[in-house]
């Protein structure tokens, strides 16, 4: 398979693209890293990023962020930040790469335990989350050509251990069990799914 | 109770409205019809807007309105439509009116049963819906001075006919359930909520 993954250079990416090599034909991206740049926050950049990969099996996006902050001081601007990456940059991957990939292909995208059990400060990040786990199960519906899509929702994970304080008695999630929810979703066949990694 | 409801003329909002009016200081509001005006999807009308109110109990927004049609030429710019109209025009009021809105207010957003059980051409309304129900069940924890926080998420409801067809095999809910579920968020003692009206 011919798989995307945006986000490659992340946290998580970094794993998952990890387990992906070897078997598969992969493009990593990022806005700065990767084989290929793209910014998710432009449409126009997305747009150039797809006519640069063609067509493909897979898309996974490992990326997006949100701003943290008290519910007290946030403006709309700052709610906006979430919006137009983690949302909107991954729902416009998945709007224009509809376009691009192969039949029976499948768009995997990154959401997070926060749209169920919020933390203070985490009210920008809870709402975008809420908005993937949605979309994916109504894009799975409108996506033609068998083509699926899924999300991925892990709770704070082990190897960022900078957000546990934000995150008071979470348990951390292993990273083994964040990559096999990826696995799943693009080497399985489910679809309209949101993969709880609890 | 000083009580202002944004889209208090629409189908949901009138019946709302007629609910609390006798009883309460009600200001209606909408972006032509109404005691005021204001256009939610601009933050510097609902900044105006929050200065003539004043100081008020409860907001209750039934407003708000999103793209609907197929995936497959969805665009990000019609995506865009529900994001800033019913998205982020219910967050700004809440954002905005945090810092009007006396102890032991109240706000009540406006979602929908799309959140959960997506039909055909309503991705962009599904994931406005799951958004808003993150929102407030994370925004209940950020508010302070007792400000509680509910949505009300109405399947499709029987003064709407001409939704229907978009909606099949879903059986139209009765306004009087509607009603008592805005009722419950604005009189009641919740928070953090998403009243299902299913
Ligand atoms: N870490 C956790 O505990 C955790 C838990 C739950 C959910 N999540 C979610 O998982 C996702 C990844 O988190 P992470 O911790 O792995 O993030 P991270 O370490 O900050 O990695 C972000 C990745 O995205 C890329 N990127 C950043 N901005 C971009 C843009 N505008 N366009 C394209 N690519 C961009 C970065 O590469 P460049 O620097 O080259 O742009 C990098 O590869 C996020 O959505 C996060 O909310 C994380
Ligand atoms: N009807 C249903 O079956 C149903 C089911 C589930 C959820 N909902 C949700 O319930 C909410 C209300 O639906 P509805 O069917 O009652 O809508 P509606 O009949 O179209 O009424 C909309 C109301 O909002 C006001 N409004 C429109 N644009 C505005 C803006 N930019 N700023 C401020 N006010 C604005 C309108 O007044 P002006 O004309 O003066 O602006 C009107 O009072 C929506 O969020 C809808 O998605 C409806």
């Amino acid at each position: 398979m011919k798989i995307i993954i945006v986000g490659a250079t992340g946290t998580l990416g970094k794993k998952v693209t990890a387990a992906l090599q070897g078997q598969h034909q992969i493009i990593t991206a990022g806005s700065k890293s990767g084989d290929l740049q793209v910014d998710i926050i432009s449409t126009e950049s997305i747009e150039a990023f797809y006519k640069k990969t063609g067509k493909f099996d897979a898309l996974v996006s490992v990326t997006g962020s949100g701003h943290f902050g008290p519910l007290n001081t946030m403006t709309p601007n700052d709610f906006k930040k979430g919006i137009d990456s983690k949302l909107m940059g991954q729902v416009n991957l998945v709007l224009i790469g509809q376009h691009y990939i192969n039949p029976k292909g499948s768009f995997t995208l990154t959401s997070g335990i926060l749209s169920n059990d919020p933390v203070l400060y985490g009210a920008n990040l809870s709402t975008v989350n809420g908005a993937l786990n949605s979309f994916v199960i109504a894009a799975a519906i409108g996506l033609e050509n068998d083509v699926r899509i899924n999300a991925i929702s892990p709770g704070v994970v082990e190897d960022s251990p900078g957000y546990f304080d934000a995150f008071p008695g979470h348990i951390p999630v292993t990273m083994d069990r964040v990559v096999a929810g990826y696995l799943r979703s693009v080497l399985g066949a489910g679809t309209g799914q949101v993969v709880e990694i609890f």
